[in-house]
């Protein structure tokens, strides 16, 4: 099932997403898409529509330096164990919707992720039950102002811009993500191409790494990382990200 | 005005809280607590409720480093602009509630802080007209997993276990909180005695810092950093942060 939010002719929906590329229907969903969905009758072609976040979630989880070859180009060791941030939840945006450049940066990348996105409260997660908190996974883009992060230490603020959380298009569920191919793309020119086979913390591991410190409320996002390509954005380029059965999120640069 | 958020007989309400120690009554807000309030006419002695964290902030915004004192015991250097990280809305509870000890930590401090509360959506705020977004300001405990901060060079797990951020009692309108004295102390020994004066940025430029980033939604809290003095604490001990004219925040310790 493919979970999305859309606006349509009277208002914002949680919706399923049925039918094949091109003609797909957006089946309203009455209250929300955790546990199984009831319909409202209501439907959508989904061209008619258009595309939200697939979730606004109550904190965004990242993990850094989760692929080998990503942490090799960034000049530093992987990590034994995730290294874990937060992107505030005013950075998430949807397919389509510009990133919008910071004025006192100068270097804007960005980051092809697989993310998690979480279906019940919980904490305390063991790897070998991981899987049954998860709604689904969706495609993200952690965009980052990497002469920020340099510069801080921290890398809330590099990380933490407004509009540099693009999520979508939507939440694909009953999917297994342990090996899908992973890729990012600039105007057409392909910059990341990658397999989530290759996470060192795969995502049992990241969610019980997680939920020992936290409690994960549904609809909280976990970004598992980005492989090796990461390279920097300028206002007029098209970036996305696609990921094998998940389809692909694709936003546009712009100047702030 | 004093305008916190109570457990009573019936359910949870902001409320008002209106009269002096010891026999102030908690006057209920309808609705939300921004701009300016309207009343139910319900009214409760404020020591038959329970306080509970004044407000639930949607993002929750921390300062480092900005007391020199702190810096120094730190073993850095104060930073020349403010460095911000996020602590996840999951790590606030209220007056009374326990900051429970993580299992894996073996090093868990205190860090007694003064708290601003945003009363309005904003960004970009320059400094000048920094107050007007604020509703209040309040008291918060940064509580830290030193060993896990030192670990990780990224902060956000040290920071991030749940009840790691006390807020409270209340939120004080009104107040000038340039120059406000700030005590901590464990179990009555007083561990933390400076002044908000000493703030090496003060309120009015982290808000034009943190705003340049991110928006800030009614209810989002900034931290503004803690002074020298930080300390452990141990499970059984209570750990106490007051502000003059703002009240004090008291919290119990527990293990998991």
């Amino acid at each position: 099932m493919r979970i999305a939010r859309i606006a349509h002719p009277d208002g914002v929906a949680f919706v399923t997403v049925e039918g094949d590329e091109g003609a797909e229907v957006a089946a309203e969903v009455a209250e929300h898409p955790f546990g199984k969905p009831t319909f409202t009758g209501r439907r959508w072609p989904l061209a008619d529509t258009r595309l939200l976040a697939p979730i606004l979630p109550s904190k965004v989880v990242c993990v850094g330096k989760n692929y080998a070859d990503h942490a090799k180009e960034m000049g530093g060791q992987a990590p034994a164990n995730p290294v874990i941030f937060l992107k505030p939840s005013t950075t998430v945006i949807g397919p389509g919707a510009a990133i919008k450049l910071p004025a006192d940066s100068s270097r804007v990348d960005f980051e092809g992720e697989l993310a998690v996105v979480i279906g019940m409260p919980c904490r305390d997660v063991p790897a070998a039950r991981a899987k049954d908190v998860v709604l689904g996974y969706t495609i993200a883009n952690d965009v980052t102002a990497r002469d920020q992060q340099h510069a801080d230490g921290q890398w809330t603020r590099a990380k933490g811009h407004d509009t540099f959380c693009p999520l979508g298009p939507w939440i694909s569920t009953g999917v297994d993500a342990d090996d899908l191919r992973l890729r990012t793309s600039v105007d057409g020119e392909l910059k990341q191409d990658s397999r989530t086979s290759l996470l060192l913390h795969d995502i049992p591991t990241v969610i019980e790494w997680v939920s020992r410190v936290m409690t994960l409320l549904p609809g909280d996002v976990i970004l598992t990382g980005t492989p090796a390509g990461v390279g920097p954005i300028t206002a007029g380029q098209q970036v996305s990200v696609s990921i094998e059965g998940l389809g692909t999120l694709t936003n546009p640069v712009a100047n702030r």
